[in-house]
């Protein structure tokens, strides 16, 4: 936890907020913070600043709060991610969110188990759980959208066109072998796919990660379709949280202001 | 698992190899595969190629081997990684054999904690087998090596620079408020520190990665010294799997043969 993040009603006035619950443990028992110690602190969706431990009473630690400065700048990517099992789609919500990304779609392909969309992992309170983690730990403020998208066809054809407008779309494609070995696929630069992409990626963007075993061929033909195009990340396969952390690592990000 | 990893004790004859523990376990419930289904094998530090599934009576799992090819070309890059506590070791060691890497160094640095280096973690065995889940993810073959690491000014100022030696050196540190916000330190490109990298790096390359709470200024100051320059990773702190993943991202791979 590097921010304290407190919501609305945590203040009991203007300057003064009480947490309690995980938030005041943490505090307590990692951070091992008392009395008169400075935490950084934020407030859900506004600005960020420092806490003054006031008082640390049992359960409760009582906050005096001055904001200073706004949250980082958004990294202005949507993530469109193939629903993946519950504790590597909680990895990643919390990963993409700790990179600035704010708008997430969790869709469903073809190779998605379909009992992933009956998981408690998607209830709002739990979704926003795993955000809550993300911007603790980048120290931001401004929580994500999650949409949930359980049909591919229409999410591709209907939605993701005006996600594209102004926007460079890309998709993380496993090459196998005997793909990668094709002559027309790699150059003297390596496994790129499609256009010729660098290692960099151009923001505003929209980056789609299948599920474990990738997108099907037909799947992959309706994202080009949308205007998508593939990028590879190596030879080898990646596990869904670390390919979304490979490519969410190669956009530039703006400084802080 | 991507790829069933076989070790010269599973081999019977030049051709017949018998598994059983979690990888038969794995292949006959998770891959749901049973007898005449291929799948795809690996011999420790040797070839790939496909596995037959000869008989699979009870726990164990007897599969013909036919070696085809060699294995990916390894990621030319030392990962030198602050100990982390024995979780999220696991997971970068595994991730970062998933991408290819084949020498990691674990280090200690002022903010890792002492007690992590008696974790039962660090014991060969416990070392090997999230190597061996990174060989399996990545469709791998060669086991990276690990090197323990308990004095940090030692091997920055005798070891390290040997492993620079005709290779560049890069170091993740994360920007603070006041830091990003410097003018000679934020240019009209972000919020790369040092000397003007971009997104992409180069191989060969060694890659050093803080703990939690990133190196402290005496350390930065020797890490430079020794020849390593300071990259950001953007304007928020991430996890150290995260960062890893986002780090490793960003070399171009070479192609399969």
């Amino acid at each position: 936890m590097n921010l304290l993040l407190l919501f609305p009603e945590d203040f009991e006035n203007d300057v003064r907020a009480v947490v309690d619950g995980r938030r005041a443990h943490h505090v307590k028992r990692i951070l091992r913070a008392a009395r008169g110690d400075e935490l950084c602190v934020g407030v859900v969706d506004g600005r960020i600043g420092t806490g003054t431990i006031a008082e640390d009473p049992g359960r409760e630690l009582v906050l005096d709060v001055r904001l200073e400065h706004d949250p980082p700048p958004a990294l202005p990517v949507v993530l469109v991610l193939a629903l993946p099992r519950p504790p590597v789609l909680g990895r990643v919500l919390a990963a993409a969110t700790s990179f600035g990304v704010k708008q997430i779609v969790l869709l469903h392909t073809r190779r998605v188990e379909k009992t992933y969309w009956q998981a408690s992992a998607l209830e709002p309170e739990a979704l926003r759980e795993k955000l809550v983690l993300g911007l603790e730990q980048g120290r931001d403020t401004v929580l994500p959208t999650v949409a949930l998208q359980r049909r591919f066809r229409p999410f591709v054809e209907n939605e993701l066109p005006s996600l594209l407008s102004g926007a460079h779309g890309v998709f993380a494609h496993p090459l196998d072998a005997a793909e990668a070995a094709r002559p027309d696929r790699t150059g003297t630069s390596g496994t790129s796919v499609g256009a010729g992409h660098g290692i960099e990626l151009q923001t505003p963007a929209v980056v789609a990660i299948g599920p474990e075993g990738g997108f099907l061929d037909h799947e992959v033909e309706h994202l080009q379709a949308a205007g998508m195009q593939a990028v590879s990340l190596g030879p080898r396969a990646l596990r869904v949280e670390t390919a979304a952390a490979a490519l969410l690592g190669r956009f530039r990000q703006a400084a802080l202001r």
